[in-house]
């Protein structure tokens, strides 16, 4: 298998996977090709949430403002699974939530012959090297790829001609919030951040989700604001902190977008006050 | 084959795809993502009209405004086609559609542990839930599940420890238009329902195409309206009423959208009145 | 493979894909079904753009505003690749890039009982005839369709009944720009056109990159744009001229849409001018 994620919109993808056809008959499954144009971090968002759904597989990912500049091509292996991008710390946030720990990331660069070329790399450097690296696998593996194991994919990626150690691979990591807690024990001041909006304007924090859980209300930047479960428990427009499947508060609004009414972008700072501290 | 239907847009989809595939290896196919949020009725209209031209197949339907209020999760067998979908009635239309009557409609709730979780349901619940299908369906057939006849599929769901016979599942039933004719029996005044609006802003009613089409002009709320067979009959901009793929009267615009030019919306009424009718 | 492409959004060509699945399980793979609504020149843009990448395939494109009008449904054989289309002109570019020369495309027409009837023609008339070209070309090859040579493909589409050779297929052929050059044979008055405006608000014309790229400024009908490889080297909101992976010339903008800023549409002309030329 080889799952496909970019910011390309269509008919792009389309030309990756004709390329890939010529190398291998492996299944394809899309990931999204509507993320965020030009923004690495919320591809490493959506991918650390989606990709640890899947069993082993080669992960081509592409959002990559810095083609043509002379950036590295990458190939990450993380346990079994292996992904395919650009080297601009996408690939990371996904590669922790895949393996085991630290020890079980590997990071090569792939060799390009013209790395600062105008192509459209996704078709011309990172699907067939997806292709290539798959159809080794499932050489290695008599084509039970999904029972390789670590050591096999390990082997199978040093063996090939076009990969070598990477040096100094780019790093993303999402920030941690900041909690100040009362004299209870409870979190009282939380200073979060936004990672993400996805396409219906929820604004996604990187504040966990039990730190807001279980209250009425909350400050959101000043402003008290429900805490619900579901977006039915306000009224349409109205402003609400909730939970996503993804563990994190969110900030959103009901039949509305969370990120026009809370003001709030990726990166942005935001700050989570419980209801009862005076400040 | 498993279809999967949703209102999640990306990336969520492929999230319930990386748990399938943890399952089974059943060929998947999307009937769409973007349908319209948290509307059962729309979803139910669709897969009326796109389920039956697929063979035997386990469709995974998830349009669910009721996550996380208790509501119960089903698998409906009609026919050799199985469907797995919130308790909300979207999945009652098209079952009544792939069955031959409604003797051939068998209806179990799903065992879930904890069923007012705020957990991703379409990853957590219908997913595995859809793929374990598959993959016993699979089983009791040697794979040939395209040739699995109705009384195969009813014995394999039967099989399965998690179904239990629903007691009280929720229906879904589209209004039918009353009808006046005149003294000729021809169709005189149609009170009608709008079902749905398209992506491109099509007012799509149950009304029959056989009561509009062949009439020159039709009153549509009153508004004299030509009635043509294609929209280039019109002029861009223009207002007319046609007949969609579906079979039913559409209020369109050429070049525009039917819903804001009508001003109609699902559920909303609409009447249609022969133009030589004095009202 | 199976390629699909449209205009239809979603969920049509999930009815489309249904009724394949009815005669083969051969794999599909979407191109595009969100390409300008009624265009069938932009989807022989893209078309002509993609589709070279693939192995032989059959490849169905429903761009069709002629629908119910009685125009004829074609298939074509472009090398070892069959492509199977409204008789609009759309599968002409995408087949003379995938023959080997024009000798190499042949064209027949689909006999239809009704080629005027309103129904969904992509579901009803292309789709099957897809499918059973492919199931036809499956079986002609063993199943080893990907190398089958393109005299088998012939001889298969010539022993199908209901294909006819057709007598008057309609073609559509891209402009070419007129060329002035300097003194020193450059380029210097460029009269081209604009072939599609992708998703993104960029304009693409049919203006060879290599005409423009290396300047440093151009005039684009009169205003002096910059000339660059990405679109970081302007500003956010500022105009350039660039070079897309399809090799032609485009009219953008940063972090916005060139559509708007360059006032360009599909079919419109327009002029670049080497920046040291008085006119």
């Amino acid at each position: 298998m080889i799952t496909l994620t970019s910011d390309f919109g269509s008919p792009y993808p389309a030309a990756m996977k004709g390329v890939i056809r010529r190398h291998t008959d492996a299944e394809l499954i899309d990931i999204a090709h509507d993320l965020p144009r030009g923004d690495p971090r919320a591809a490493a968002f959506w991918l650390r949430f989606v990709l640890p759904e899947f069993p082993p597989a080669v992960h081509c990912a592409v959002v990559d403002p810095g083609v043509g500049t002379g950036r590295d091509a990458i190939v990450v292996r993380a346990g079994s699974h292996v992904l395919v991008a650009p080297d601009n710390g996408l690939a990371m946030p996904p590669a922790r939530a895949l393996a085991t720990d630290d020890a079980d990331i590997e990071i090569w660069t792939i060799a390009v012959d013209d790395p600062a070329s105008e192509t459209f790399h996704g078709r011309d450097v990172f699907a067939p090297t997806a292709a290539r690296i798959r159809a080794a696998l499932d050489e290695s593996t008599d084509g039970t790829s999904g029972a390789a194991d670590s050591e096999a994919v390990a082997d199978a990626l040093d063996a090939m001609d076009d990969l070598e150690p990477a040096s100094d691979p780019v790093d993303l990591v999402f920030p941690e919030p900041s909690v100040e807690r009362d004299d209870d024990g409870d979190a009282a001041v939380i200073d979060g951040e936004v990672l993400a909006i996805d396409r219906f304007g929820n604004v996604i924090t990187n504040v966990p989700g039990e730190l807001v859980r279980g209250r009425d209300w909350i400050r959101v930047d000043g402003d008290l604001t429900p805490v619900a479960e579901t977006f039915g428990a306000v009224g349409p427009g109205d402003r609400l902190v909730t939970v996503g499947s993804h563990g994190y508060a969110e900030c959103d609004v009901n039949d509305g977008r969370g990120d026009g009414a809370f003001d709030l972008r990726p990166g942005d700072s935001v700050r989570f006050v419980a209801d009862n501290v005076s400040l």
